[in-house]
């Protein structure tokens, strides 16, 4: 049995608060270091802390607070089906989705490896249809376009892995269907994507675990308006990715329904039939599965207690030091890989979501910062947008790098010396430098304090594997930092408030402030 | 003659840090107040303050702040050419590209607004050729795509402004040209946009002020690469939009080059050249047009010296409260509407690269905190990822929201007896005062303490005007926190370093930990 406490409780933290140690980035930074301070990932990529704030007595110290905190323990409680939302008294199972890390799973009476499987099964089985044509539209024509309709995780992180995927696919012969998404319920959000979609030739995914999310109810409102219009059955275009208890699963409005559950949070879902319904349609199912691999590859070193073997773990740490030692209110995710444009705002909400809270598991406030502010763009764009303020600016902000040696398409050019690959890799390998290290000039408006830490990631190029190795890796560090912090990463209280709110003015039941702004916006 | 002084030396700002202030937003927020805590925009747009942690007092104390610092003088100087960028010696000139606000600005024995209004009419005179086919492809067939190759300031600002209006000038019968961009250095950048793009029919605008941004020549050969594999003439599908003694300037490589000069700061260039060759070419000169009058009116309201009647004065002032009396370390733009979703990337730059300093414009380190990060994404999506935190989380993050009455589209769908911009808006509104107000609950998981200050900006619709007038505010706002700090908001030599670094890993001129990394990344 593990125990559950608050950090501040802890004899490990109190040795680092009254020992916060302080490391000269400038000074420590050798070839050395960089060699060492590394940790093999899932999927053939690396974690480098070389550039962190920390040093062997810092580690000492966070290893001794992952210990007492029992942090791989509260993981295997996880897995192996505990109750460990306990704020919705709900199982955590979205890692049962890509393998079996522990004991077998049951909940409601079935195997929930075994069901989540069953579900990937039925997903590939009709994505294979649709490609082969043997499922087809009225006209018995092909489809070529599928559209996801979700919002949040429903959309998210699904969104980010289709377009770390989309060109690889293309080029490695795998891409069968382009994938669009309708996620807000701003009306030029749906009107826009059915402008210029083909929609005879469309299978629309709405996703919503409840069968209730608002937002996406009214945008399969909106498609079904526009397949009526066409003079198509609505019904013939559309599946659904709900759970069994939810109003959709055995409607006759859905060509086929895919399963999740309760147990699958929004923001772990990528891989669960959320993710899986849109992705095994757009690549084919054989490149979904090398996506779970990966994500697999990277639970599995999840489990181990020693943190210089685990880098979600790692990492995890080294960011808790950041955000409650040194007190860096904000994280900047910088991929150097244009295909993953979105996925910081993937991790924005996978963080943020998960671990900004101000009580604890058992409901009591907590004494010490929690999540931080997560933000980023890739490079090199961001180094001619932000970077100014991270370089110079009053506050430090924590970087959190990732890069690849090759591209995905593989066409390139040759300037001055070098390809853009190269180009794009210089940049990143200079930038760790330039954080860390900075540089001193008289003019101080050309000076470097440096002491600006950061991490990357490596890898030898984005593929299904290592997407899903990168995915699960940030997944593992939030759950980490949450044990740590004591809250309960998996539920998200914190958005009810404005829903209950924008009932009331939709039923204009306001008074006061909302209802002179309610005036305003002429609702 | 106005003086320049560090805000801890003014007798105002000594005032406000003795005297803070505190607001309890739950207890004052009412119907009078969300009447009376607003500013008339251009535009017709609103800047509401109601939900900011502000009162009377400490509004006059801030009132007091803009006198003594001589916020509105230091305007006039900066618009009437003084060389307000003193780092790199420069005049300030981005607003005469939509405008004249004082007197006859002469540099370079020129008449600056001439200059620009001239280069304006070239770029029309051209998009209307374009349009006609009085300027084809090498088949005698019209062009009908531009694909704008920038990066930073090149890119942010003209892309958002393009997807800004791109549905409503579809709408309005205006959209004559798909816009593409390219920016980043990853060749699977400008590969993937090649892959999808008609090239025989496009033109491509190649935008550097210098003529030598690494990034946008390395995407230049990669287009010109396209163009001649296509056997196409690239100088037929080329322009380029630089300054005049750039070496773009007079090459005969472009079909026609338009000048910007080192007046406008990237980031402050959607006005000039550099976003009026990719928007009149994509809807027409006559919607640039439109969008410049809507920033000229923003502009002339910024001269006001009463904060109560100047929006970008106020929203300025109560920033600097919350950044440096407060202490909140960052910012959330949330705009409700589709269409902005690339307007926090651009306001990210804007914000971010202009104010993240820590020296004055003197070059001597300031004692008190700058700019602060700035992340958002639109609404509804981000209720459903990040506001957690906002809501729940242990740090006070203050937000701008932005709201408009009608969609650009009008196609909606009325589901539970309202429509989806019905939707849209009673959620901006919710959680306005969700924020603000909060909600007590014996649950403390399900308690919202709130005092969580926003603004919101409201329009009627998403126009040419409105986007001119919203840019605008915003670059206005920068300008007079940077005033406020002393700081020179129009250089950026925090992102020297990083490319320094990166030529010497090109050039294999490295060792130590940098030539490690270089290693790790296969350079």
């Amino acid at each position: 049995m593990v125990t559950w406490k608050n950090l501040d409780t802890l004899t490990s933290y109190q040795e680092l608060v009254e020992n916060p140690g302080k490391v000269n980035l400038a000074e420590v930074m050798c070839a050395e270091r960089v060699r060492e301070y590394s940790i093999p990932m899932g999927a053939g990529l690396v974690y480098n802390y070389a550039a962190k704030s920390v040093d062997e007595e810092i580690i000492g110290r966070l290893k001794a607070l992952a210990k007492e905190a029992e942090l791989v323990e509260k993981y295997a409680e996880l897995y192996n089906g505990e109750v460990v939302n306990t704020g919705e008294k709900r199982l955590v199972l979205h890692q049962l989705t890509r393998g079996q890390l522990g004991s077998v799973v049951t909940a409601d009476g079935v195997d929930k490896r075994a069901f989540y499987v069953e579900q990937k099964d039925r997903i590939a089985e009709f994505a294979k249809k649709v490609h082969s044509g043997e499922i087809v539209n009225e006209a018995g024509e092909k489809f070529t376009t599928v559209v996801q309709i979700g919002i949040g995780g429903s959309d998210l992180g699904p969104r980010a892995m289709y377009l770390a995927l989309e060109n690889w696919a293309k080029k490695n012969g795998t891409f069968q269907m382009e994938a669009k998404f309708i996620s807000n319920v701003d009306p030029d959000d749906a009107a826009a994507v059915l402008n210029s979609t083909d929609v005879a030739h469309s299978i629309f995914v709405l996703v919503s675990k409840s069968g209730t999310t608002l937002e996406t109810l009214t945008n399969e409102s909106f498609v079904k308006d526009a397949l009526t219009k066409a003079g198509l059955d609505a019904s013939r275009h559309m599946i659904a990715v709900t759970s069994e208890t939810s109003p959709l699963a055995k409607s006759s409005d859905y060509l086929a329904a895919f399963f999740m559950d309760d147990y699958i949070g929004g923001r772990f879902s990528s891989t669960s039939a959320v993710g899986g319904a849109v992705l095994s349609l757009a690549f084919g199912p054989e490149v979904f599965d090398r996506f779970l691999k990966g994500a697999a590859e990277e639970d599995a070193l999840a489990k181990n207690p020693d943190a210089e073997k685990n880098p979600a773990l790692m990492d995890a740490l080294i960011g808790v030091y950041e955000r409650n030692i040194l007190g860096y209110p904000a994280t900047a995710v910088l991929p150097y890989s244009q295909a993953l444009s979105r996925f910081p705002a993937h991790l924005q909400q996978l963080d943020m979501e998960s671990n900004g809270k101000s009580v604890n598991r058992f409901g009591e406030p907590v004494s010490y910062v929690t999540g931080p502010v997560i933000f980023g763009e890739p490079g090199t764009n961001g180094q001619h947008s932000f970077y100014q303020l991270l370089h110079q600016g009053t506050d430090i902000v924590p970087l959190q790098f990732i890069g690849f040696r090759n591209s995905q398409i593989g066409t390139d050019v040759d300037i001055q010396g070098s390809t853009s690959q190269q180009k794009l890799c210089a940049n990143v390998a200079a930038q760790i430098v330039a954080f860390a290290c900075g540089k001193s000039d008289d003019n101080k408006n050309k000076n470097f304090e440096g002491g600006r830490p950061s991490s990357i990631i490596i890898g030898d190029m984005l593929t299904p594997e290592s997407l899903g190795a990168l995915l699960a890796h940030f997944e593992n560090k939030v759950m980490f930092q949450g044990f740590v912090w004591n809250i309960n990463s998996f539920d998200q209280e914190g958005v009810q408030l404005g829903k209950v709110l924008a009932k009331k003015v939709l039923a204009h039941e306001t008074d006061g402030a909302l209802k002179v702004y309610s005036d305003l916006l002429n609702i």
